[in-house]
């Protein structure tokens, strides 16, 4: 006690003075970085230590800080550190939407030239052709002779049985052609390019190592492949690659500064930010990009980020707004202007709708999941080319002759979220028409429906049954695939059906109760786009479990404030809906197929176990590796090494006593070894490894001892055994740690890691809380 | 170590059995909370213990769930206790939806009653009493016979000098009326009604209790007091004072569940959500109202309060819109549409504003604080209510004369923002016309300004001036106060100035560089009214250092979305401005001021500091105060709580060892001693207090043993000395500790409190970090 006293006060002293043994974990990195630069702080799948990462970089702060005051050109270089983030985030921004916008022109000049080509320029697309052709009249925007059908052109015959055979087996062969080169070229350059991306974007924005998952090959291929897969009509979207193909970005500008690339913790408040760019220019919507970062994909993300993450978005939507890939320069995906306000009594069929989300989302997720696991677990997995090229082949077969699959699935959603206006030509909007009546152009009223309608309503019910189905299959195949768009249309289309059926009632039962008060005949009540947006809100949420990002994206989507609670009703519905029947959404469903170790933020832990349940040894287990801290040799200690694999080992005053002083990391023990070995002299095998702060003078004739306090943590985290486990994980979530020690009276007793923690939540979750709450 | 051993195996076997004894802190609530009702479990003035908080309410919860499955009744009562949460938040949107449109009616009609009075229902304001009259035409909207100023009431007369000087002293004369009522009502019946009550909600959801801060007499008077004050014209909004009232409505509804009432924790994840209803009722702004809560309010804000927020904002915000009290059923506050887009080189006079507004951030907080400074310190601070009379007077004598003072500050907001239409009465609207052209209603382009716009520009410039200086004498007096709607002024103000500039520069430099690509004359390039938005924007930005919920309030305000750049660009510059002047916003600044416990988020704290720096007791203080696990008597314990004010006390094995095993709340202690003299037989004051889990077997001669294991918390929280002070404060933030043990080697050497931390937080600001890093 008394020794324990005096080594305190002469502890305070030293710490007053900064000697670089000061703070264990923070400068011994400048030794243990250099020498050996192809071991890298941490392993491949090996899970990062946030209050490490953090305390390297304060240090590397405090270093910069003090240097600014020596020079100018250190202040300088202080000032340029202050706003690398900054120039990041631009960067970030404009790589970014640049790529989407390359991307965007990419999948329409793509997907039109499945059923034709310009013949003025082969590089335009369907649109771009025809709106640079004189001959184009108003009426047939669509239609001029620049444009050429495959058929037209290869046979001179437009219409007919034989050209539409041609088409449709043109339509299939360049489907089948592009996916078949997305599928090789993830094949072979790049493996990580495949799926959405956001399962393990979200593992490891938690603190995950995923070696080359944001390298610059995955982002060559990523982009490239996610344009041949769009374009090959699957029913699949750009959104969520879009995200990882932002995030890899960030990862590239990462490698400019040292304080991104050498620090795993600030290299994630990059990619927090690289995330919010992605569904900016996935959408063109910065705040919803920002809040989807927030609410879905992010872990760490403080204020700081939240501002960086706002910039980035919004220099990312700038740019692919200067890009102007829809030529319609808006930032908005689908501009929407309706004209009549909505009913209370509508709340009815939007609540319904979000019934529908939730429903579908738990269908979806459920089936999806159960094709994915069978996937990896027979015959199916190996043949993932031939899974591709079978899927597309099916879809294109189903899709061409149905016009509203044909087309792609942005246009056909765009379609939907339209309402009627008089100068529209969609099949949709074939209403009868009233001769009697003339009004202003925009002021349309309710009609009954004429044969168009009722026959898209057909195609469209067909189209849903196609959709629901074909995405199960898709997602998850080895090309780039988000579910956004796909599940955007489910809802779409149910939502307009919904709508259609609500206008008709309205229109033909105006005396009905409901009715009555809002909807007087020849008036314009019920807009069925409307109906359409809350369909694909309340589906997309049922997916993807969100809530406030995806009710901000909604709208920053179609621009329209006022229907913010027609979209909250439908998204809260879907949610509470989904989450009745599985709290996970289909980003943590991915997770737990593929066994990240992901820490949820939003599972609650209300088990009643304790940390001495969890740690390690467990009862009939040999004994804790710990290393004693004056009477291991570096003999014993290679030996703990080559034994084990553990990350670290506990060091402790002795084996009798117990008593923990630090907490000291395989790999600088490993490198500390090596070095010491290689330079210093008199170290051998029967050497005495000494953590404490003096060692003491030996006779000449003993192996010299190897003094190694530098490398020792001295502020391990520690808890007692008694402590409830909701308080280990909140710690473990909170703080980000990789391990933990418990102690029982000052004596240590054993170990839990992260994975410890993941195991025994898994457990939990799985088995019945009674039974292990009572056994 | 063996006994240890053979211990540590038999826990094991009695965790897997529940007994009570096994969460220490979880199950002895029960003991503790009954017995004596009177004594709550914090002080007031005293911090909360997060991690105990949520403990406590995952036991509760656990109790329900296990419940739940015993009978139908005790089902149903768990699926209420699941849904109370939403039932809280509905009730609250309702409430303070209902509030806010209740003030709004009542300040329109007081703000007008100090100029006129409605004949035809004294109980009209102006606008409503002209619109119902039917001699209203459109050309007049303002003037009807029914509304009559008083001069004109009085003498007959409506025009002319004396009725002029009646009509000004008669508003002089209301405006002194209802600030006295309002500073009056403050005083003697809710103190904590007076400022705008953001710094305190702030330091409340951060675990600091104010007990009656949220009460219902604190309601009650804030709302009538706070109708009251904007009516008398003063430079203030109700905005600050409506999040406020909303979390007053909030701690009212917590009382109906003990879910929410007996748990502090909880309470504060309602009040976050309560915020942001307040934000989303002051500006119609929900999805601004859960970002400003999430952004400026918040501490603890899990993703389930975030959809709570969300919902009880939205709940607020529809509430507000049925009651409709702006009368143009828009939840939009200011509503704009302009017709020209915005053009890449507008962006200079956007990050000018930028500027301003940072500059005047830094102004307003430096004088504001250092107003209330000397307002704390001297006499001034001895008569409140002087203060309030003496400010109103200046204000309405300086105000009357001044078109744009003399209105209400959202009025004049909401005119700065406008464009000017065909059909603008309005002085600022005052431009030649040119006979030569006739054009469509709504395309109006650039014009010279006429003599009304140069009046106008004048007139402003006064405006401006006397907000900027009455604005910082009016914040922080003893009434409701919010500076939200003064700060979006001053911006305003200035913004419509540089608009106006820029607009005249563009007609009358057409062939500059600058202005000829985007600006031939005769079109209508530049809105001032988009000037006057983004000045405000930066403004407010600069006052409170909001980002991205101030970018998101002011385009669900103006209904703008298009504007998202222009917006941004102000909001970060005047960010940056105003923080490279000082860190703080003028919420941090009152906190400071008031020497709240408030640990921020945003801080970094980023000194070389060891937690044995920080520890007490320091050097040469006395050793800590400790109880040991056997050999402490009642009387020992008793002393011990007589002598110190602690709020608990560590129990160690001996006092030799010092090997720690639970920390002990005062509280817990004096209770259960208490109720053991009480109800216990043979407990005397020499009777040994065991924290062991057995206590011997004693002779009966002796004493008898008093066992206190059920109240001592098993696991504290406790680092080594060695750990960084960085790690130490990140850790009190995340976790919300109350204190923390120091350890070294498994010896405890000193505790942590929240206030140490906070103390020595704000030395190592205050001080050079040099001189303490290198003393």
């Amino acid at each position: 006690w008394i020794i324990s006293g005096v080594k305190s006060d002469k502890h305070s002293v030293s710490a007053a003075t900064p000697t670089e043994e000061m703070n264990g974990a923070g400068n011994l990195m400048d030794f243990l970085d250099e020498p050996f630069p192809d071991v890298s702080t941490y392993e491949d799948f090996h899970t990062i230590d946030w209050l490490r990462e953090k305390s390297r970089d304060t240090d590397r702060h405090r270093k910069i800080t003090s240097k600014s005051k020596e020079s100018l050109w250190e202040l300088i270089k202080s000032l340029l550190d202050a706003w690398s983030g900054w120039v990041v985030m631009l960067l970030i921004g404009l790589l970014s939407g640049t790529l989407a916008g390359v991307i965007d022109l990419a999948v329409d000049w793509m997907t039109d030239l499945k059923e034709g080509v310009c013949l003025s320029a082969f590089w335009y697309s369907h649109e771009q052709c025809c709106w640079t052709s004189n001959e184009t009249t108003f009426d047939d925007r669509d239609k001029c002779p620049q444009w050429q059908k495959w058929a037209e052109l290869m046979t001179g015959h437009a219409e007919g049985a034989g050209a539409y055979v041609l088409n449709y087996f043109l339509y299939i062969l360049w489907a089948l052609l592009f996916s078949f080169l997305a599928v090789s070229l993830v094949r072979v350059f790049a493996p990580y390019a495949c799926g959405s991306g956001i399962p393990e974007i979200k593992t490891i924005l938690s603190g995950f190592i995923i070696r080359g998952y944001l390298g610059k090959w995955t982002l060559l291929i990523k982009t490239v492949t996610l344009v041949l897969a769009v374009s090959s009509g699957l029913s699949l979207g750009k959104e969520g690659p879009l995200v990882h193909v932002a995030c890899c970005c960030g990862n590239l500008f990462c490698s400019l500064f040292s304080k991104y690339s050498k620090n795993e913790g600030k290299r994630r408040e990059v990619l927090s930010a690289a995330a919010a760019a992605g569904v900016s220019v996935a959408f063109g919507a910065p705040i919803g990009g920002v809040l989807f970062s927030l609410e879905e994909v992010s872990y760490y993300f403080p204020l700081k980020t939240l501002w960086r993450s706002f910039f980035a978005a919004l220099v990312a939507a700038f740019t692919l707004r200067s890009i102007n890939p829809f030529g319609n320069s808006r930032l908005v995906l689908f501009y929407v202007e309706y004209h009549t306000p909505w009913y209370m009594a509508e709340l009815v069929p939007f609540i319904l709708l979000g019934v529908f989300g939730g429903l579908w989302g738990t269908l979806f997720i459920r089936a999806n999941i159960a094709w994915c696991r069978r996937r990896k677990t027979t015959q199916l997995g190996k043949y993932p080319v031939l899974e591709v090229i079978a899927v597309t082949g099916i879809t294109a077969l189903l899709a061409y002759p149905n016009p509203y699959t044909r087309r792609s699935t942005s246009e056909l959603i765009s379609e939907l979220f339209n309402d009627c206006g008089a100068l529209e030509s969609s099949q949709l909007c074939d209403y009868v028409n009233n001769p009697n009546m003339s009004r202003p152009v925009d002021d349309i009223p309710d009609r009954p429906a004429g044969p168009g309608v009722y026959n898209a309503l057909w195609q469209l019910t067909l189209a849903l049954i196609f959709k629901i189905v074909i995405t199960i299959f898709t997602f998850g195949m080895k090309i780039p695939s988000g579910l956004f768009i796909p599940s955007m249309a489910v809802g779409a289309i149910a939502g307009r059906i919904v709508g259609i059926a609500v206008e008709q009632m309205a229109y033909h039962h105006h005396d009905w109760i409901i009715f009555k008060n809002w909807c007087r005949p020849g008036a314009d009540c019920v807009t069925p786009g409307l109906y359409a947006m809350v369909g694909a809100a309340a589906c997309l949420g049922g997916v993807t479990r969100m809530t406030v990002s995806l009710v901000v994206i909604m709208f920053e989507l179609t621009g329209g404030l006022e229907y913010i609670v027609p979209l909250m009703a439908a998204a809260v519905t879907s949610k509470w809906v989904a989450d009745a029947f599985g709290k996970e959404g289909i980003y943590e469903s991915h997770i737990l197929l593929n066994g990240y170790p992901y820490l949820d933020v939003r599972d609650e832990f209300t088990h009643r176990t304790l940390a001495t349940d969890v740690m390690r040894p467990r009862r009939n287990d040999p004994p804790l590796a710990v290393l004693t801290q004056d009477s291991t040799t570096v003999e014993d200690v290679e030996t703990l090494i080559k034994d084990t694999d553990y990350n670290g080992f506990p060091v402790v005053v002795s084996r009798e006593s117990e008593r923990l002083i630090g907490f000291v990391q395989r790999r600088d023990l490993t490198l500390a070894i090596k070095n010491a070995r290689q330079k210093q002299d008199g170290v051998v095998s029967s050497s005495v490894v000494y953590f404490t702060e003096d060692a003491p003078q030996l006779p000449a004739s003993n192996p010299q001892p190897l003094k190694l306090r530098r490398i020792l943590n001295l502020s391990p985290f520690t808890v007692t055994d008694h402590t409830p486990m909701e308080t280990v994980v909140d710690i473990f979530r909170k703080l980000g740690l990789r391990q933990c020690l418990v102690t029982r009276s000052g004596r240590l007793l054993g170990i839990i890691t992260k994975k410890d923690v993941l195991r025994h939540m898994a457990q939990m979750m799985n088995q019945d809380p009674e039974s292990i709450m009572f056994n």
